[in-house]
């Protein structure tokens, strides 16, 4: 492990991390394949940087089927000038660029879940190697980061910003401080089982302020949504003093999940018939989802109950269901 | 063409449409593969008759990946007891149903768009077997045709139920006392430019009452838009007098769509950011969507403007967008 | 149709069909496509004649995953020498030459079953042309046709020769005699309820004898079922006097598909456990198929009954079996 | 390495092992893809649990294109009741369950291989997950290990069971006993040379009872093969006390493959004609195989000759072969 | 047929074809499909027109591997203004567009070789579309009509400006005269056999001057081959009138393809080794071509030889061969 | 590490690298997959031997889309005789089989690189044991590498040979005589920048003479590039002693890379029009290239300058290109 690292980054910037005012320009990972042997992929960057301050790491894309983050990211490279910055900004929109462009979740290069492949490797795959690129050259550059998600084309969610909990409180309170900044309609306290190969993780234990976000899904970004993705992030700015002008102060209810329960599994494929929608309050018990088997008609759905009470808080998007699928998610509103 | 005509369907119903009483079966139609030299595929179909009456044909799943419809009608096949019925109702949840297996628009066999298929061909393609097949077999039973439909993976609507200006006033009358009796939030007057293959037309030219609906989109449902359409259907079969009961009241806004101006079209690859949602009010003139080349960042984005005023009835649902797809629909206020 | 039969076939043969000896050549196909724009499908042909007499047009492959014919055909055209001959043999042991390079019992290119493609067109597909080919060029050179087919991939057959009722009795005993002489260990008088576009129905119009074999299956072949078909071949080329000595004497039973009660058709997806094997004798009622739903553990199969009393004579091959594919076919033994 | 064990697995289990009576339940592994971003593989699993006893394991679906084993451990999972047992039966009718789905001999997912990949990884692909689960979870549960094999698609084998040839000879004289229990027609000596990352391995290395076997092939199950799957598992789970009653005696004959001798591969793509069938008596330099070249007639084949004698035991299925492939195997009658 | 040309095309241009000025602008093909229900195919297009004076119809990408013609006509469409203009010009740098996006010579939505696809249908595949556009649109508008061929990415030509021998000699004339006019190293005079579905058929029987060419090939363009494409295009619109100056002279020889025996086709599978490069004299008799089976080393190449002497103005790209790919075409010079 | 090294390569030899005379045989690596259980990639190889010498080993097709390399050695496999000889050649044509078969730069099994997959893994992917075999069994047998090179169908080179600048000396002085000897009309000196992974850093690390070269690329060679590497490959033969005879001298031009200067990379999707070609001399500043966008006319391309003056060594081949791709190489004369 302490040998690999040893080994530089096969990615070169074409931008200047330490050079004052606006630059746009590319991430370049060299990637051979058999349609381009001397080939590359090419990650879109900005940097604006105007004195001294300090540096707020953003991104979007890091499932390259959520489209808030992008949008408001592509939106603020093109607006932000120098003058208004104190410090500096790092903008990288579609963190998984190849899958961005594929507009699916992983990589179509090599299936890589992004926010799974932490800390990467500088000879792992495409994949494996932005992680690392992030992990050993941008995180260390940053004071805040702020990774928006959305549930991409397979589920679905209340908008919320969130945080971790996590063992260092000071880190955690200053991580809430910013997650109230950005004011979502819901803000959310996470508490992770499985942390391994996240991108969270990576940066929280480098002791940097990450928060992140889920602000819908379902593989498309309305108005509304991208109004609190552009919102959030001017607030997050004005939060960490890279902005000027103080935060827009937003309404917002928090919400936990306690525990496992607050998932429930399809055990059968077919056609799924939700019985709430987002924003619902439901009970234990209630059925929150029945599925038709679609092979004939006539046939009982099976039904799938709410184990806690709560507000429905995520879903399955897809009108069709696999066996293993999360059909929904049931948060606890706590302030 | 009348030669082809006399061949008989290749289409065998394990259902006697003729009999009384409940039944739930299958239109089997052979389909030799090479994973199957004597296969077919197994449309569930479910048939309720008792004693006499009009027959209501009821579909879903025309294309693939729009869930309303599916969902109310197995639910509705399933619950629907003979004694209740007046009359013959004859259910087929998923009409193109390798396309609602596949969650695609289309068939993944041959690619046929079921509603351009009109009047199909007893030796054609799957797609057009089975159009053929509700051409000189289904139709002919029917009084009145309900057929589903929503925006699908790609497209997002405002619910409505509607029907087409059609020359015969009369039946154009029927037609519209069915759409507001199925009491969607929204009703459409469709006035359509090229009718050309489409299940409407041929439902149309035989005389018989036809409505249909678009009751939300992005390859979902939600409890909200089925219980519309669950709704709906009870409404039309009791307006029919099929079912006991009278029609449940329900407000409904009645829109138009005046003109090709209401349609806008992207001329660019990007990642779309809508400006308005559904059920919005636009002004001619006003930037509906403006789309973000993805390659690089700091660049302006080009701008979408609508062409008429009204409300946003429809959208492009993806987060990307590709030149020549349709961004955005705009109907007018009619009632 | 008249004008485009004047069209001349796109293929031209490196063989001339005349000419006396042994000749091995090619169909030459032009096939323009991505990977080669002047491109060409090349199906081998032997051709043997020595002096006159009657003409044999000996086909395999006609599905390309059915291996009994080209086995035989390849291997007989290797010895096959003019001495040995009066007349004319013509083979042609992979008729569908893309799908037999495939494996596939349809072809890869344009998805062409070529017992479904007749008359063919000579500005049609890639399968359509071959058919042409054969309607227009081979077809009117032959007095006895022998079509090998056995069951594919999914597929399973007791091994027989056989013919079809035809409306003209003598034409009809000629092939049956052909049959006989073949001397599978089964033989076969098959009434086809759907005979448009077979090979069949192609040369049994133009008077020919016609006769055809199912010799097994599954995508293999045996040391035996390949040694039927080489004698087979052999007694059919001693039975139309175009090879010399005469026809070896084979034991032979003789089976009879009644009516359609033969089949039975799978209505779910799932695991088959077949109840019967190949020649095994069923009752009406009997269990013929279990097919277990792969989904979960505990639950019971669904069964398949026997709708008529008889001889298995074909089964379904692959372990999973889908809806609406046939799983059984009984015979009923006549002689 | 160390380390990584530490690690839990991600697959959690619906049924709980140690509980009493029947249970049919799921081992859900979290699996995030494109089509469902908290998705599952839901591997059907049942536990009989009754008193205390021996725990018998008993898999089918290692491989995904073999049936006997499945079609026999799906009817036994329904089947068995806890009053019948005395100790435990784990039963998993598919182990590599994507495989199983797809039909193929490895996981669409991953291509895993399930027998090459022990022991198994918690953070590795989907089909290391599921042989590590195996390792540190069901295989310490177990005294006796019943894993089914056939020759899947591209094989096909005499019936038989087999145990390997084991360092510690108590352990190997445990396995040949119920190896001789089960009661296949054949029965197998096997000396791996090459045991490295099969399940087998990490059975025996822990001393547990192993057998396997290889009871047909194609890709298909017959009647017959069923029954000697279903009577084998019955005659071990008596043979281990945890069913009641005595081992139905059955004869079998004995099986050995000395060396590598036994195997003969292609060296040439082709068209390939058997001599010998399975079961077949084969002397050195017999020819076994022929290979015709597919691309024109005329041409000799080559041929393969058995380099010992003995019974064909094994062979090439598909009616095609590729250089490489292995076309025949021969074993010794010891017994 | 009469009765489907009454239909209207489906395309719409987003350009005035009548106006004066430069637009630019787009050919819109609606294309209903899974990835876009209401998406459409762009065909860029630009028209420029001043005054009175003929019109120049300039075409590429009519197969979409072949780059010459495209980089030609993006630059000209870009530099033309229309002051320098007399009359009108019509540039569609990619005709068959979704084949040129995708770099393959068919159109990878339907296959369709745009050069057999005429006279296309307004209701047919997309490609067929496109053709009906061309067919009752753009072509009637033309007098002059320039399309570039090269040899795409499976052939490999000579540089040269060709047109038909054609029945109407003056217009023969009048189209060899712009071919000396484009001024390529080689001109050619073309019999064609089968003409069914050409463009240029299509346009010679509308009584057009219609040229084409052949540049290169494999795929690429280079400086030079642009070059040719660039000056000759200009001479095309000076010898027409619509350009101001005077033809630019060039050198060209002349050639001819008299019969079929100029083409030399692959029979085997393998490595190809050229054994002349464009533009070498070859003798009949000639190895023209060695072709190596891959499956082993030590055999002896097959050998195709010249069926006639002249000058290799074709050959085969790819390093790899398929039986039944033309391997070489030799002209003979003719002035 | 250490461990795995010690497991045994999975690959044999059906020919004894110690025997005299010549033999044509296969490395058979066992490559269990869906359509073959037990199958093997079986990679052609010939040994000539000779009395005592130096071991020459010559590869082509270690990028499978290279031809000139294969083909002068599948050549040379054919024409070497045993008598010729003096010590040992070993000649693989085609190193990485599976990608040569396929006509891919990479893989088709694992997508693996092969110049970037060394030492390689006897227990990896298929492209690692092949590399592992080279690395452990082949590569120390020889005294002489030379592996053929070409741009592949994605870039075209000058045609070159060329050495490495090594630490040792004495090791770079030898490589750069067999280099010199080779005679191709050009001869480069590379400085590696990431040897990592490369069959070239496995033999030089062991102290062997390597050479390679580019000769050409585009996916094709001519007779005029397979002839330079046949007389290359004669020449290195005779300069190692192995062949009689003396070098046949050749001009050449001596070329070097001195720094990243040399390549020019594009930053966006397009077409390229590139301004010079292979061989011609461009000044720092120049304009290399245009890269249109090609979703409407009349936009002005991107341009791409050289930093630095020298020879055009290198290009992009496909008529389009994408965002990383590298579009031009310049080297200066340097003897």
């Amino acid at each position: 492990m302490g040998i690999q690292h040893l080994r530089r980054s096969p990615i070169s910037a074409t931008v200047d991390f330490d050079a004052h005012g606006v630059q746009h320009g590319f991430l370049r990972l060299p990637y051979s394949r058999d349609d381009s042997a001397w080939g590359s992929v090419m990650i879109p960057v900005t940097v604006v940087r105007n004195g001294e301050g300090p540096t707020a790491l953003l991104t979007g894309g890091n499932h390259g089927d959520e489209y808030e983050g992008p949008a408001a990211l592509f939106d603020l490279a093109r607006r932000l000038v120098a003058d208004e910055v104190r410090g500096r900004v790092i903008i990288v929109p579609a963190m998984n660029y190849p899958a961005f462009l594929a507009g699916t979740r992983t990589s179509p290069i090599d299936k890589g879940n992004m926010n799974r492949s932490f800390p990467g490797r500088p000879d792992g795959t495409v994949t494996e190697k932005i992680a690392d690129y992030f992990q050993r050259v941008l995180l260390p550059l940053a004071d805040v980061v702020l990774d928006f998600h959305s549930g991409g084309k397979t589920l679905d969610f209340l908008p919320f910003c969130a945080a971790h909990v996590l063992p260092d409180k000071v880190q955690e309170a200053k991580a809430f401080d910013f997650v109230r900044a950005f004011g979502a309609p819901y803000s959310m306290k996470m508490l992770e089982i499985d942390a391994v190969g996240m991108y969270d993780t990576a940066a929280e234990e480098m002791g940097k302020v990450f928060i992140t976000t889920e602000l819908g899904g379902g593989g498309t970004a309305t108005a509304k949504s991208i109004g609190i993705a552009k919102a959030g992030v001017a607030n997050v700015l004005k939060a960490a003093g890279i902005l000027r002008g103080s935060v827009t102060p937003a309404e917002t209810t928090w919400l936990d999940m306690p525990n496992g329960d607050c998932f429930a599994f399809a055990e059968d494929d077919g056609l799924i018939e939700p019985t709430f929608d987002l924003g619902d309050q439901v009970e234990a018990g209630d059925v929150v989802a029945r599925i038709y088997p679609v092979g004939r008609t006539g046939v009982a759905p099976s039904e799938i109950r709410a184990k806690m009470s709560g507000v429905l808080c995520a879903r399955h998007f897809p009108g069709l269901v696999k066996a293993g699928d999360c059909v929904s998610v049931i948060a606890v509103v706590v302030g």
